[in-house]
């Protein structure tokens, strides 16, 4: 069963004939292997999302949230009384809080999922609460990505009418794609619609040290769905945008702050500066789950999580059949791994939200946003 | 017979006991083999430059100096008559000139070298003149790089200084080390001076893909000679700089033009960027021969090589004992790899010169040039 981006596509789904199993893609085996793990308590939703065999703010949120229906599924085996049931569903939540520091939509989806439980009566009912309430999330999330792209592939199609034709080139950097949703995207999301629509695109893949999430993840997805690419070293994007080999970046991001600060992976603020540099257009596409509406200054406010010195020490590769991992970095050195930057809002040309695209601001997110702007 | 970077240190020699035998470290296999490799033909050289057992501009012009010994060797011992002879230096001397496109110090050896030829009366002058000549060329490089050491150092010192005591952080990309010169190297040298003076330093090493030259090279050699450092990917030092954690850069240059455009490694470019943004002093070390007089304009003058997609596809690292090449991009993904990138003057604080430190400009340069300013 191999699930290819896509109409169908799905990165997270509850297992076909198992209702108590939640199955996911193996993240960190790809492009060499496609493997499908299957989630079975809260414990191995917490280590999916902390090793990283899922990532990308949207699917986080989405793989805590089927965790807590295996939490609730897990406390009806093991605790009698509701009370005690729900006890053991909000314990796994902290659990799960504290996989990825950095990640709001982790907050976002336990706080979904705990509000859920809100005046349930019985054990059944919660767990059934809890089981629509993910399903529910996914298909959002689905929805949400499908808009982002519609969105998004205008900007493209103004592009390409200039360009008369010739390919628009766009630079992205990590994995903002199919699989960091549960399907299409946010980064990727114009990408996959402009070519559902015959709007000519390639697409520059920054390989994205240490994970390499371009070359490993969106270079897989890309070329899964046939739309022409070219992987590069994170070095290369300002030399290519300052000879004019860069029509639009578009990136995803972990979190975005009410002001349009963003917090993406790390390396976006070079890009960001380097096509600020060049007169490239400089958007970043976000599924409004990923605001934090209480903080403006990005710079200041967004802790970021430092990861294993061994993502920077050790790479992963196939060598013949087998996927090795070799030492890069001297025995003898010391690593600093940070693992994500803040772009400030003044070089984001816009935000491709589901509703919109609107200026990287406090303004331009009010109002596309009005509902949200000023409740904090 | 292991040399290791300090005050005798060489990165190319004449065999001590076969003067027709030259010896080089074989630094692709850095930081995990120390190999010595002996070039006997000018072919040697060419490979050696070409495959790049050696690199960075001095380093590559000395190399090429010795090539030109060793085709003057082999020219005796084919040709008859003293023309014939320069004629075969004189074909070897572009085979060497096409190793490399993007170094102007292959260009700057190959004519220092054939000038020494002029007004030769006999094959032994010739292999004398010749070997008189790559031995000038690598001494006076040392004492080059000695003196760009001596007044980058100052800079050091001043920061340190202003930190009371506190380490002054640099950040360097690539490898402009010892291991790229003679001895000393560009951007290492005030480095390599600093501790002698005790100067406070901690270096952040940019990994520098697609060949990681700083954490294979540059990390290798601090480590060697006990200079503090963490090396880190090369997405990471706009963040580092967001968070003051950088009080200088300095990178090395391949080619410099009159009016202070510097090539580089690629991702130079976007550290500049991100340290004009800081306030982060960004500064080259270069010798002088690296100037290219001719042109002032390096985004649209300098040509830049592209190397082979291998060297993003593939990585090579340690695997237990033995050293393994495994790929990191799909098979299906096309790549691009530019191996510089062109810094405009604009965002360079100051060229590190062995006359001086001055501003990277026209001006600048024809202070501490005046012969050489206007010359063309």
């Amino acid at each position: 069963m191999k699930n290819t981006p896509g109409e169908n596509f799905r990165t997270i789904w509850l297992h076909p004939g198992d209702p108590a199993t939640v199955q996911i893609i193996d993240q960190r085996r790809l492009p060499h292997r496609y493997e499908v793990v299957d989630l079975r308590t809260h414990a191995d939703g917490a280590i999916a999302i902390r090793d990283m065999l899922v990532r990308g703010a949207p699917l986080i949120g989405a793989t805590v949230a089927w965790s807590l229906y295996l939490a609730a599924l897990e406390a009806c085996s093991s605790a009698k009384s509701l009370e005690r049931q729900i006890e053991f569903v909000r314990s796994a939540a902290e659990t799960l809080a504290a996989t990825r520091p950095t990640a709001v939509n982790l907050r976002w989806g336990i706080e979904r999922m705990l509000a859920a439980l809100a005046d349930v009566t019985d054990s059944d009912a919660m767990v059934a609460r809890l089981r629509a309430e993910a399903e529910a999330i996914c298909e959002e999330d689905v929805a949400i990505s499908r808009d982002i792209g519609e969105h998004g592939a205008e900007l493209l199609a103004r592009i390409a009418a200039r360009k008369g034709g010739e390919p628009v080139n766009i630079l992205t950097h990590c994995n903002a794609g199919s699989l960091a949703t549960i399907n299409w995207g946010t980064a990727t999301a114009p990408m996959y619609v402009a070519r559902e629509r015959g709007i000519p695109i390639h697409v520059w893949v920054d390989e994205t040290r240490p994970r390499n999430q371009g070359s490993q993840l969106t270079a897989w997805e890309l070329a899964q769905s046939g739309i022409p690419h070219t992987v590069i070293v994170d070095n290369a994007g300002g030399h290519l945008m300052q000879h004019g080999h860069v029509d639009i970046c578009i990136t995803g991001t972990d979190r975005t702050t009410r002001a349009g600060d963003v917090a993406n992976k790390i390396g976006t603020y070079l890009k960001a500066l380097a096509a600020h540099d060049n007169g490239v257009p400089f958007y970043v596409a976000l599924p409004s789950t990923t605001i934090d509406w209480t903080i403006s200054d990005g710079l200041r406010k967004i802790p970021i999580e430092e990861r294993s010195a061994d993502e920077v020490t050790h790479v992963s590769g196939l060598d013949g059949d087998e996927i090795r991992k070799v030492r890069i970095v001297p025995e003898g050195s010391p690593v600093r791994n940070d693992a994500f930057d803040v772009t400030p809002a003044r070089l984001v040309s816009g935000l491709i939200t589901e509703r919109g695209v609107c200026e990287a601001s406090e303004e331009g997110l009010a109002k596309l946003f009005p509902e949200r702007a000023g409740a904090d």
